[in-house]
């Protein structure tokens, strides 16, 4: 059979799919010009009276026949008698008599003001604001396809406007479904939800975005992956709603039944774009109206929300494009663009348009971005983004350097913010809020401590040197190519083994994490763990090919903790602190200077001086204890 | 007595006075996750659980455990049994035994699913969503500080949490004053209001910003000019409300006593600025709340909620700022911003921030702005202009083609814009929707017949060759130098003069308007209109001081005919349509061509082309029947 529809389009011929489709399909109604705020006019407006209505004194002072003002000036004034002046304040109306006003500083009165001393002489209608000054009655006063400004609510009542016909706003109905979506009410109320299980958060992130947009959207009730039940839901959210959502699986699943139900309910407009992620977005036109199928990962969601669905929300009310890129960064609530370098190469797929979640720093006068993770499933990437960049699909290798344009969804002082970069620790992830309180902005990127000395305006580091049992000295001398570097020792910290609480495996000294019994995770390569790891492995003459996990990754210890906790592994190095933030065992082996390595340039970076300030906080050093591990030196 | 506020300060220096004075007075409480949508954090958040809470797929696939895939490729399958593959989708568990996850696209399954054949070999944890992925227990998710986005409010659902601790929001209250001010059910409910009153139409705008801006705003009933009364309402406002915007006079007018309440009420922080408009501004700290006074006209209170009271709200809110200038960008909803060159010399006031309402259009590559009119009282200005530019207080005298920043409050798409010059009519007023429905857009400057030709993609003129009687061939031959124009007779209509209804002062022929008893009302200089009166009356034997009135100036039909409608002037010479608009009698003079004149170059224009296509438009030329006086060319 051949399909009706095209497959694996780009995100500008899906868009022009959609225009095509539902240009037009608009319908007006008249509202209160209170409920006109943000929407479109159909049709031209006039004036119903001229604003003002009378004419009025355009400022404060008095009015007067401007013929009895003939010859006034500083030095020879004219005295009038009572009767032929009279005060009259800004917006006032002038008495019949009178054709002019003399402003207050062109004047004088006597006590009783009984007579008034003219030092000016004035034209007929000075300091008059002629009736229909602002507008006049008949006048059009806003435009077919205008959109209502708070300035045109306000003309609209003083020129005795009521309602006006505008575009119907669209109204959207987003509709959740798949087995195994918990509701959100039962989700929170239960912390042990089963295996296999996941909240229905993103009507609450779909939600958000109408809301900041100013469009309304109804959520249905969670459905189960039955295709006759979201059949009947298709059809009737396309009767009753200008916009429907579907929040399904449209990979090739099996429980994804969406496809067919857009075959059965009416016809299907695009199926797959070549975007990433995004790819599984589905069109379809049920009954007239728009329906959209939302991949589920929130990632994924969230730019066809952006690319898709909201480019259609504005075509519902009739708003103009000028340019579909810029309805993009509205959809993100971009409010600025920011020229930057990419800090690591990045491998994008051919053919694919590729959003990045990133975020920036400037470093030395250059504006660098780095992406977070491209996993679609990240929520937490997406919330920490600095911005998006959109990748074009002819974009491959960008090499580290390249140029990217970030559309900025966050208001971020670059002059005041410390990128971080190296070993991680709980205790400095800590820190961010003291430094921003200090006025500063901390900004961090976990890549161990040999990753560390490089783009950045602070490193961290416990590096082991394997050959003399010091810590750090060599290495950073080894960086320091001439550079003077300021070394800032934060803390002491306890690392060791990290195992399951009642330690089941009766772990109890390094050499048992090589026993055949015991499943052990490990830290990436360059992180400062990981080099201890390998140097009590020499110590005891065993070598990785021994360590049953050793090739299993992990970039922080928290989360080496996690798979400790949630019995992936047996086994991990790390921390103290990981290991008590999740009631852990822990088995001590060594303790290690954690040291901040900072550029002298950057010692009075206003990040650095707040991030150094921050460092003696009271209220950061007790959460720093309270976590265990840590020993302040003298 | 020496004053204890300081008067005529910059914007700048108010705004740091008002920082000083409230930075920090913020309370927090714990909302809904869902209510807390562009609030700021007032704590470090941190995950109640992994997201995800347990391992899942990360694709369609099948589970297996991996060590039974060892060897397997493309040529060498590996089949498995039925028991030792479990088919999953995208975020499903595995069952306990399965540690990997096969990719569809890896295998094969025959009909009845008994076997599996597998293609790839596969290391454990392969496309496996490792536990806590996204987010893990204990980790900091957001920080104090941080704006909570969509993705934060999605991200605390899947991270277990149902309530935040953030700023609360602060709440404005608004109270309008004056005796003059009419409520607007009242207003609209009579459109015969006394002269000297005006409708309360600035609480309009206000709601409609702080709707816009995401803020509360309560509209307390109008006060009557009586301080007594306003401080009692300013005390109570302040207990009950975060901040408390008054609009009242606060310049020199006898009924202004806001100053003095302010004295009374509490702590007067400073007094007047120096911008234009909006010089009358005023603030006071109220029981540790600060109360602001909006100055009466439309424009100067919406520069002041712009510029003051927008950053104040996120002062109160603890949002984050990083540049001063840009929240007023966010205040007007400035979207991007536009270099342009002035269209026209303009004067700026020394010493003076000013405001300037433009519009602008991109004529042969340059992209000019033009300021509409300076008056604080025109709110149509507001409404019309595409967005603002705000004049230093070092700007003098701009000369035409200065560097003008404009910052745009809608989306013009500036290559398919027309810009018009030229005779004002009614007719072509009409025409902006009819261009926009065919894709292009219009603006247009009335600057008269002879002001047209220039900086324009299109002119219109209705000149008379007072030489030869003949219309527009000298003038335009004039202005061409050797470019190469197309004229467009668009229709003739017929000028005449406009009279009161009944025409009770007997005006039957042109001589009429030298009558001692006849008040007439001109035309600007360079107005094809002005250019016919002044033919007529030399063709009399008359001058200009044998008019009464014509020194009066209008700018356009309407205006002129609004003169005579409300009694300022009881003749005018105009166009028919002007007369019927407003149901004047009309006597009849001659009938002119109206011509539209366009530079060869620019009739592919997109903008032109819509034009002369919307000239044929069926619904505008009877549009333009209906007004009458108005013929089409043969």
């Amino acid at each position: 059979m051949v399909k009706g529809y095209p497959e694996h389009i780009s995100l500008d011929e899906a868009n022009e799919i959609i225009r095509n489709t539902f240009k037009g399909r608009v319908s007006e109604h008249c509202v209160n010009i209170k409920d006109a705020l943000g929407c479109v006019l159909s049709r031209d407006i006039k004036a119903e009276r001229n604003v003002p209505h009378c004419a009025a004194s355009a400022g404060d002072g008095y009015a007067v026949r401007s013929s009895s003002t003939i010859g006034a000036a500083s030095a020879t004034p004219v005295k009038l008698e009572k009767g032929l002046f009279q005060w009259v304040n800004t917006g006032s109306d002038l008495p019949t008599w009178a054709d002019s006003v003399l402003m207050v500083e062109d004047s004088s009165t006597d006590e009783d003001a009984e007579t008034l001393t003219v030092f000016r002489s004035l034209p007929p209608s000075m300091n008059l604001r002629p009736l229909g000054e602002d507008v006049m009655a008949g006048q059009i006063i806003a435009r077919e396809g205008d959109v209502v400004s708070p300035a045109l609510v306000s003309l609209f009542l003083c020129a005795g406007i009521e309602s006006v016909p505008v575009v119907r706003r669209p109204k959207a109905l987003f509709i959740p479904t798949g087995d195994e979506i918990i509701s959100q009410a039962k989700w929170l109320s239960d912390a042990r939800q089963k295996s296999g299980t996941a909240a229905e958060s993103n009507s609450l992130f779909i939600e958000a975005s109408f809301k900041n947009w100013g469009y309304e959207i109804d959520i249905a009730p969670i459905l189960p992956d039955d295709p006759n039940i979201l059949l009947d839901k298709i059809m009737r959210g396309a009767e009753n709603y200008d916009l429907v959502l579907i929040g399904a699986g449209s990979a090739k699943g099996r429980r994804d039944h969406t496809l067919e139900v857009f075959e059965r309910a009416g016809r299907v407009l695009f199926r797959w774009l070549r975007m990433k992620p995004g790819r599984p977005a589905m069109a379809a036109e049920v009954s007239s109206k728009p329906v959209i199928c939302l991949p589920g990962f929130p990632m994924s969601t969230a730019v066809v929300l952006w690319s898709i669905v909201y480019p259609l929300l504005r075509l519902l009310s009739s708003k103009r494009t000028v340019d579909e890129r810029s309805q993009i960064k509205d959809a993100l609530g971009c409010k600025y663009t920011l020229d930057t370098k990419l800090l690591l190469q990045h491998s994008s797929q051919a053919g694919m348009e590729e959003w990045l979640r990133v975020q920036v720093a400037d470093v030395g006068g250059t504006i660098y971005s780095w992406p977070l993770t491209s996993g679609a499933s990240v929520l937490l990437a997406l919330a920490d983004a600095d911005g998006m960049a959109m990748l074009p699909p002819s974009s491959l290798e960008c090499e580290k350097g390249s140029d990217i344009e970030v559309m900025m969804t966050k208001d971020v002082d670059l002059s005041r913010r410390a990128m971080f970069q190296g070993s991680d620790d709980p205790a400095v992830q800590l820190l961010t809020t003291y430094i921003r309180r200090r006025g500063g902005d901390f900004v961090s990127r976990a890549v161990g401590s040999m990753g560390g000395l490089g783009e950045c305006h602070v490193a961290a580091a416990h590096l082991l040197d394997e050959s003399d049992g010091g810590y750090n000295d060599s290495f950073i001398e080894r960086f320091s190519s001439g550079k003077k570097w300021e070394r800032i020792l934060v803390f002491y910290r306890i690392q060791g083994i990290i195992v399951k609480s009642g330690n089941p495996k009766h772990i109890l000294k390094f050499a048992d994490l090589c026993r055949e019994d015991v499943v052990f995770t490990n830290r990436q390569p360059g992180a400062g763990t990981r080099v201890l790891f390998d140097y009590y492995l020499k110590k005891i003459g065993r070598c990785p090919a021994d360590v049953n996990g050793y090739a299993q990754q992990c970039t922080t210890h928290m989360e080496a903790a996690n798979r400790v906790s949630s019995g992936l592994a047996d086994a991990a190095l790390g921390i103290k602190s990981a290991a008590d933030a999740l009631g852990l065992d822990f088995i001590p082996l060594t303790e290690e200077p954690y040291e901040l390595v900072v550029p002298e340039e950057y010692m009075t970076h206003p990040g650095i001086a707040a991030l150094l300030d921050s460092l003696k906080d009271e209220e950061w050093r007790d959460g720093v204890e309270r976590m265990g591990g840590y020993r302040w030196p003298n």
